[in-house]
């Protein structure tokens, strides 16, 4: 099945503890597509200013991105620049120029409309409503939204979210759209308001899965070296929408499977700035931490009549 | 086995969004023996002040908690009060009146010299230390700790550290301990400093066990009322040395299954105020929670081959 990601291309400034980056590529729709493509066929649309490196656009299209939707305008790129403390608790926001963001009007092109799953990553909700407007009735829709939306244009986000299937946000994110100070309840409330699925982004505590009445968590994978936790979240959603893309059907094994990709493609993209650690790893490299996330998760099986007996 | 715990016993005052408690039944010992004694004879060394209730020290006795440990000296209970933040991300000590605990020189009564597992709660490491010198050959010593003994004891924190099995600490606790800004170098740093057992506790995020070479996770269960999340690990503490007492061998297998008892135990604790919760329940009310945990922990295998030939 076919992907169609409509967020943002986007140059970032980054300092961590481990380094710093100026102008590095990045946006939740590149992230996303990053890894997506190495899964299914996937279309992004967006926009770029004239600034935008012909290298980076190159960068995409290596990796099998259909770039065609991106839409290349005058002005400049929207970028964001921002540093994290010492263990990544914490992220401040040091600028963020949205540019030619800031008349983004998603337009899909004509054939990418029957893409069969799409992914509305984090830009204006009445943006993500339009961009449902557009598209031929997809299989699966995620959204990913945040704080600023929650708080600044509820009723724009209430709407959407009526018409999508899955939800990624975070705790605090479902503390704020829910209004409940407890995530389980919070989760639930959240699918009385239209998703049948939410997916609870954990960063390096892993990440929630409700679908339904089903309850699942996966935990992220330890590293010894994390750099930049930069779109970690838009490429666990590539992970995640890029696998249901390859499943003849979107149930519960396939949403387990979904996390479980997500989890290993976010795990190689934190290792370096930018998505240069994603663009240097293949399908296959990502695979291979699957043994590592499989013996990390616990199994054990308390023998409760043996403890009862005591 | 027999299991052998020096920590606090106190009167807490705590303040929750879901309510408050004043002078209410604390301190770490208390949550750790109201848990391990569902699984393992425990006996308790500690002081309290002359205003102790009686009560208070039946509903030990009731639980089965050996209490002969427990000196009763003139003056005042150890007292602390806090209050939670809305989603208990933060908690902020309102006071710390150590009163008879400012004097507590832990003497441990001979017929528990014995013991066969020993748990140091979070005490001056210097008493921590005195503590081994008083017991015999332990098959297994754990010890909790905190940044205040980390930072302002560190000397006599290390020396304590080469004697013990286990350590147990949160993120924050293991960078500073380690002054290594990485989960997983932390960890490897701290096994370096003696304890070649490490588990982190990460709270409603659950707790990653490090033994030797091996890494195993488990989440927290997510619970539809949590109330008061005071004396958690010290509980996860006691439902995980609890199950070692049980096992003939301390091995990779027994701490797996301590790591679920100790996740089980802590799910209960936090559901009300004090030991409240935890006291109503029994042990197969708590083992009852284990088929919750095994579904919650996400098990999928990702077919390589197939996606790899895509």
């Amino acid at each position: 099945m076919r992907l169609l990601v409509v967020g943002s291309v986007a140059y970032d400034s980054v300092e961590t503890a481990y380094g710093k980056v100026d102008r590095a590529l990045g946006g939740s729709a590149t992230f996303f597509a990053m890894a997506s493509s190495l899964l299914a066929p996937t279309h992004v649309v967006a926009v770029v200013g004239e600034d935008f490196r012909p290298s980076d656009m190159a960068r995409l299209q290596a990796r099998g991105v259909d770039t065609s939707g991106i839409e290349v305008v005058p002005g400049e790129t929207f970028r964001w620049g921002g540093v994290y403390s010492q263990h990544f608790e914490t992220r401040t926001t040091l600028f963020t120029e949205l540019n030619v963001f800031s008349d983004f009007s998603p337009r899909v092109p004509p054939q990418h409309r029957s893409a069969e799953l799409v992914f509305l990553a984090n830009i204006h909700p009445a943006l993500q409503y339009e961009v449902l407007d557009q598209v031929e009735k997809p299989k699966f829709v995620a959204l990913d939204t945040m704080n600023f939306w929650i708080s600044g244009e509820r009723d724009a986000l209430v709407k959407v979210l009526g018409r999508i299937d899955a939800l990624f946000l975070n705790d605090e994110e479902a503390y704020a759209l829910s209004g409940v100070g407890n995530l389980l309840m919070a989760a639930r409330a959240i699918q009385k308001m239209g998703p049948k699925t939410v997916v609870i982004k954990r960063g390096e505590h892993g990440a929630v899965l409700f679908h339904g009445d089903t309850i699942r968590h996966t935990p992220a994978l330890l590293l010894d070296t994390v750099r930049d936790p930069t779109g970690a979240g838009d490429t666990f959603a590539g992970g995640f929408m890029g696998y249901l893309a390859t499943q003849p059907e979107i149930n519960v094994a396939a949403l387990e499977g979904a996390m479980v990709m997500g989890t290993l493609a976010a795990s190689v993209s934190v290792e370096d700035f930018s998505v240069d650690a994603l663009e240097r790893a293949d399908l296959k490299s990502i695979l291979s931490r699957q043994k590592t996330l499989q013996t990390l998760s616990l199994r054990a099986e308390l023998d409760e009549a043996a403890l009862l007996a005591r």
